[in-house]
């Protein structure tokens, strides 16, 4: 029964009354033991500001984009990219638009060179049309959208930098490449790049626009690209040419500002020379130019006027490359 | 009576008529002409965004800033610097802080050699205050200021791209002269510029101050400094330094965000060696940055709490003063 254990409070309170005690008291332990498990860990202590570290998993909606690359004959110019934007910081998933209509995918030689960094799906096209990278994929998990040409290296400094910065402006197209429409006194619009004349307002010159095959935007303008009148899709199929065009009158009217926050690129190369397909972007065509000022004024009649703004601002990554970038002689 | 004119329709209509008919004419007439006269006169077409003629009488409250300039012992620098900050173009107004006590002000002068583009205030000052410069001024109109130290030299070219970026970042302090504090594992900051160790957020450096003596800034920071702790206003006097890191301190609590937006000037110049008065800046006491360091210590414990942010944010303006400062190799 009860040994010397029970001796003492057993003669004072009683048998009965001390197994109850001690039912109680080991109830109230185990009780204290799961209360202790419950208690929230102590959080760390956060510099404001602070970047989280990244999540080996899959990274938040809100801190990566996806990758959206199109191609067309130039599949090893697209695997030597993909090597490079796979290990991209804040990348959640590359979508490949495959233009190369009738023709496999690298999906199986991708899959058995794996384990790779972040998921690539490969969208196999039925028609070889340049507006099929603006479809409002599925797949897209992000707020953000990185749309790269498949010819077209950004090192991961510039791509990293710029995605900070679109964070900070998310309703615009933040990339690389700058490009402006003027006005001419007939009412007819050109398109270029700094050898076409100033727009003349004050010092220097202006852009309008941000090419979308070097640029981060926000996922939503690949619905509203959808939703544009017929007509735009249609000019963009008769030329094979101004999607990036559209985009940029599309978010110009949405936001009412210049469309584009332009990032000077410390490191953007072109690869189109080192394809061995001996196939060379459409740019290289005789009326690629000529074509793009057309598409600004059909833009216009379409949408029943100018909506591009100029913007003169410049953004590099202070201190970087050179720590002292931005020091002045004062 | 009537001659040769009221033979034809008079045999028809009667005398009466035709005097009636001549009557209703001419008062159409005459109302046809007024309604001319008021018509609104045909609207010039615009570019979207184009920048207004500059008025030449006063400047929209929007479209213009003050130039508040401090002055010690420096009149010589401060008369230079008049000349050519007066004609900066959307300057609306000077507002000169004469911390030089018991001494005339060169009001007389200034007058003598008149007309200037723009009116200058000298607001004659009691006590000789680092933050006599922060005063709400009655004289203020405009929304914008532009502080700058009586010793620096900034070219009308940067000051009026920097304004346009105000524009743009209105809750922001826009200038040229970032600072960073860093925080250590102590717990206690320190302050200073590039050779200071990056604050390690990813590549390059960043910074978390914008000094106000060469920066534009809302006009109502300055109302908000006034209503700080005396805490704050104690350790300005106390220092006779420091009134800059507390506007950053009172930007960043503001709006949550990083308080200065840093534009990279192309001409700044620091004219101090230049003046007669042999007087050089309070930035060459020996325990100058030490101070500073203190004072970040000191506002953090007044805010119970760090608000500066960092931004790595390097603003230039495009395509000025090389037309092709934006070019890359591809």
């Amino acid at each position: 029964r009860c040994f010397h254990f029970c001796k003492l409070p057993g003669r004072v309170m009683g048998i009965r009354l001390l197994r109850f005690t001690s039912v109680v008291i080991i109830v109230l332990l185990l009780v204290a033991g799961a209360l202790t498990a419950l208690l929230p860990t102590i959080k760390d202590d956060k510099l404001p500001n602070s970047r989280r570290e990244p999540k080996t998993q899959s990274q938040s909606a809100l801190d990566s984009f996806t990758l959206i690359m199109q191609t067309y004959n130039r599949t090893d110019l697209l695997l030597k990219l993909l090597n490079h934007y796979q290990a991209i910081p804040h990348l959640h998933k590359v979508i490949v638009v495959w233009n190369n209509i009738g023709e496999k995918t690298p999906e199986e030689m991708w899959n058995s060179l794996g384990p790779h960094p972040v998921p690539v799906v490969f969208k196999v096209q039925s028609v070889n049309r340049m507006r099929n990278r603006l479809q409002n994929f599925p797949d897209l998990e992000t707020k953000a959208v990185l749309m790269m040409d498949d010819d077209t290296l950004v090192s991961a400094h510039d791509l990293a930098f710029a995605f900070s910065v679109w964070q900070q402006f998310p309703e615009h197209i933040v990339g690389f490449v700058p490009r402006k429409h003027i006005s001419t006194p007939s009412g007819v619009y050109s398109y270029g790049s700094f050898e076409l004349q100033n727009p003349g307002f004050g010092n220097g010159d202006q852009y309008s626009m941000v090419l979308i095959g070097a640029a981060f935007f926000h996922s939503g303008y690949l619905e509203d690209f959808q939703r544009q009148p017929e007509a735009v899709h249609a000019l963009i199929d008769e030329t094979q040419n101004c999607d990036d065009i559209a985009m940029n009158f599309l978010v110009a009217k949405h936001t009412g500002k210049p469309s584009g926050v332009f990032v000077k690129p410390v490191d953007i190369r072109n690869l189109e020379k080192d394809t061995n397909s001996g196939y060379s972007g459409m740019w290289h065509r005789a009326e690629h130019l000529l074509q793009r000022s057309y598409c600004v004024n059909k833009l216009v009649n379409i949408y029943d006027g100018m909506p591009l703004k100029y913007s003169n601002i410049m953004i590099s990554q202070f201190g970087f490359p050179n720590y002292a970038n931005h020091k002045n002689k004062m």
